[in-house]
């Protein structure tokens, strides 16, 4: 028995002027044509820039790449539907019947687009304050617990501490190429991970561009894990 | 010579309180660590939700996958830059001195990045609703000639006009599963293309699933495209 989105907003701390906006966020595609795929989109969009400022303005001093990851580590499926989880908003899901049967109300996937759909219907709703507000409420803990001090580490030593936790082999360097003159030399390196995956960095000493490399595939392996 | 920030402002319609934020927008990399790199990261995140939020109202019948698309169209290097050439951006760009050597103000990266600056300049000057406006202005011509005309095809059909222009082979489907009794079946179909790009659809007849394998795959090779 599905309980009443009603109940949900209330928990969520949420009042729906159009609560039809609440009801088609939680309505999965199993249901049919009206269900909550655009306001899903339009929620995951709002919450990446929602986000993205929030970090802008805390790490005043953490680079571009710093603050993407912090971002592919703050919104994923994960910690959507860990969000999902802890206000029982798999409860009040509206789901066609083979996902009922199948416990579609407890999948990641279904939790996380829930999430984000929720967010797609505030803005409808109340617009872009307010999404700010829930947003900033929903990821207050994650945000307070979040440091950058793990970023602090260069991107070498971080990629290697990955690869360890993963139990995979150690990412390798190559020198691809060196060019220019004693005082303006440009390296390029390729940082090699798993055999296959390859990323080049360049820079103005060996060292450097190798910091490079390592930090694209940072980039590159955290923010597949966050899609 | 580069010429002043201010003017640039100027042909952009736009008035700074604070014009060391454009001037960060224009700032490249190559000058150190002072560089409209956080800045793009803010404005990149902008961009994508006043799209989003933009095409949701303009097509209240589009699917999510077609509005992925239609912002992908939108919102890429190649239109980024293009922008960038239409307002001479590339004469403000404040680049070091490799990169100026080497014609970085033609650089479609560099421009679209320098976009994606100043609309993060914008919103930490004057905040959401002047970064609205002016996406939507430097937007205007490209939003009005969208149209979700060539997206009312089907994906599949979509899928292989793709395939035909780029001069390569069709794409393949080829069923995974079923499963399922008589009246609620579940149908697995695969689509190949290139040999090596594989995309999993499901649905509850063959027909459902090659059409969700191929918006999938329409969904990867464009979004691929538009980063």
């Amino acid at each position: 028995m599905i309980k009443e989105p009603k109940q949900l907003a209330k928990n969520l701390g949420l009042v729906f002027r159009q609560p039809e906006f609440l009801r088609m966020a939680l309505t999965h595609r199993s249901m049919g044509a009206n269900n909550n795929e655009r306001l899903e989109f339009l929620g995951d969009s709002i919450l990446g820039f929602i986000i993205a400022q929030k970090l802008y303005d805390n790490f005043p001093k953490a680079s571009e790449g710093v603050l993407s990851r912090l971002r592919a580590s703050l919104v994923n499926q994960d910690s959507l539907a860990c969000i999902a989880r802890e206000h029982k908003i798999g409860d009040y899901l509206i789901l066609g019947s083979g996902e009922l049967k199948s416990g579609g109300f407890r999948r990641d996937s279904i939790l996380s687009d829930a999430v984000e759909g929720i967010i797609g219907a505030l803005f409808k709703d109340q617009g872009i304050a307010a999404c700010e507000n829930w947003i900033l409420a929903i990821f207050a803990k994650k945000l307070n617990t979040l440091n950058a001090d793990s970023e602090q580490k260069d991107p070498k030593t971080r990629l290697q501490e990955l690869m360890q936790a993963r139990g995979v082999f150690l990412p390798k360097y190559e020198l691809i190429s060196m060019s220019g003159l004693a005082h303006s030399q440009t390296f390029k390196i390729e940082c090699i991970v798993l055999t296959d995956k390859k990323c080049l960095g360049e820079g103005s000493s060996r060292k450097r561009a190798e910091q490079a490399s390592a930090e694209k595939m940072l980039n590159l392996l955290l923010q597949r894990e966050s899609k």
